[in-house]
């Protein structure tokens, strides 16, 4: 009996890649001793450094669809999500696990491109693939990406330091990839929508230079990534800080898409998950730059006592915002 | 739009869980600094250890199937796989992290056996259950765990070490996780197969203090867990240290199972996988103990120069044996 999925040419094809992308410079932050083709991969970490680890689901028909993402996109959203999180928490990314499991039929072609796009964005973290595990699957290609990562020993900014009088920051445009997927969602079958109308949604830039420099100004008192969407985010940071918002809603950079582009709607920018942007809060009497590692950075209220997060705008009283879960892909 | 699974309860629940696994004692070898409830988990690793990292898929239908396997053989099992690995390297255990999708009809009380039963193994080798992701899953429940573990710089036990003349030695019992599997398939819908009479295929002890000891001696020259039946798991060995082996068919311990209990098949122990012992080589010179942190060890064969792994019992010349790949359950 043996596994309908080729594995072994496929781990022989994972080493290829593997090998194909130790070009990049070390990170002198850990090194990578032993990867793929032993039980486990064997890491050096560098003196003084606290570890960071994430793991994160990309699942078809829930993170992702065949038919709306194409390959090289799903392997580069599968990546960011965790690079993503290592970025929240002023970290630097050095090895990435993949755990993929693929359906029997499912052509070579779309694998080869699902790893460029993976591959690609570990050469600009100038990260490692240092192993993982195939499977076959039942139903749909499954993924679960782990990035190992280092932060200064103690350094690590949580979700859990805001203070009433801070001020809330995000960067760049919120909105841009939820307003793909209601385009996909609209449009009829066989249509594609153009990736570089929408480049947030499909090759999202984990904002991994801008956490490391919002750590090392020891301004952030408190940070998250925008994957679940602003509302809900937001509210993260407020549990885990035991404290509340105000939100001025006119503040809210809004994201820009479709051709000819337009902003996205002030609902999207609320409750769209999947920017990977960084939402952030630091003391109001620092100053934060308007524009960091080559990112806006925007102002767009305050931390309060209290409970709930209320939006303000110009028209009329503030008004409670609730969060809304971030739905994904699910038909 | 709400996500149907109850993504908040149940990772209120993994926090209750997590916080009332905390009451083991701290590993001197690392310890969890942040868990569940940020971006990432941070550890911080002690002076002098090198990291492992781990990561393996428990899919249903795959490597488990809901109508075979209790709950809490599902937990046990999918962390039995990663800390397998771990034991295979001669490393510690200290982290654990779980992504695990499931179907949105799934009833809370398999979920709180599968987690009864993973965490129970969580306590007994001492590491915490530290993060992962939850998501919803279109079909079956799919698991993927990560097992962070350290070992002392450079000290990890690899596969590429054998050397020819070395002695293959194997722990405990083969086959009987194979044996298990069979007799399922061959049981009538309704009837159920006796977890006791089974144990090492529902409840498999990874070796994880064997493998410390094996890596404490400096005899082990290389290791491997047998996750994909030995046949397979001993051609790794041969193939990453680049010869051949030689092995005593009538010296292969056969696991017994059932009731009354009879021994397994020679081909359920040459080739059954998921049985999770070790599989080691060391030189011919130094003496093994019959019997190391309470479990038999027994020496099996020898590495050969050259290619290509044989089988030679008492009747006839040498026959090569070629890996066969292990299926799991697919039925």
């Amino acid at each position: 009996v043996v596994v309908p999925l080729p594995e072994k040419a496929l781990i022989a094809k994972l080493r290829r890649l593997v090998s194909s992308s130790r070009g990049g410079k070390r990170s002198p932050l850990g090194a990578i001793l032993t990867g793929i083709g032993d039980d486990c991969a064997v890491l050096n970490l560098a003196k003084g450094q606290d570890l960071l680890v994430t793991t994160d689901f990309s699942l078809e028909g829930i993170h992702f669809r065949r038919d709306w993402h194409p390959p090289d996109s799903v392997g580069h959203r599968c990546l960011a999500r965790g690079l993503s999180d290592i970025a929240a928490m002023g970290g630097t990314p050095i090895a990435v696990f993949l755990s993929l499991a693929l359906p029997h039929d499912l052509e070579q072609s779309w694998v080869n491109r699902f790893f460029s796009g993976l591959l690609s964005l570990t050469r600009k973290h100038n990260v490692r693939l240092a192993g993982g595990d195939i499977a076959e699957s039942l139903k749909g290609v499954l993924g679960d990406i782990v990035v190992v990562g280092s932060v200064p020993h103690g350094k690590a900014v949580l979700r859990s330091g805001s203070n009433p009088g801070d001020k809330i920051y995000v960067s760049g445009e919120l909105g841009g990839s939820a307003a793909a997927v209601r385009k996909m969602r609209a449009q009829k079958r066989g249509t594609k929508v153009h990736v570089r109308d929408y480049a947030r949604h499909f090759f999202p830039e984990p904002r991994v230079e801008l956490g490391q420099i919002l750590r090392e100004t020891r301004l952030t008192t408190a940070m998250i990534d925008t994957s679940d969407g602003f509302s809900t985010d937001l509210a993260h940071i407020c549990e885990e800080s035991g404290v509340g918002a105000e939100i001025d809603s006119s503040l809210i950079p809004r994201a820009r898409v479709g051709k000819p582009s337009r902003e996205v709607d002030l609902d999207f920018s609320l409750h769209g998950g999947e920017d990977y942007e960084l939402l952030f809060t630091a003391p109001s009497a620092k100053r934060i730059p308007g524009r960091l590692a080559g990112v806006r950075i925007t102002q767009i209220g305050r931390i309060t006592r209290g409970h709930g997060i209320f939006v303000r705008n110009a028209k009329g009283p503030a008004s409670e915002l609730h969060p809304r879960g971030w739905e994904h892909f699910r038909s």
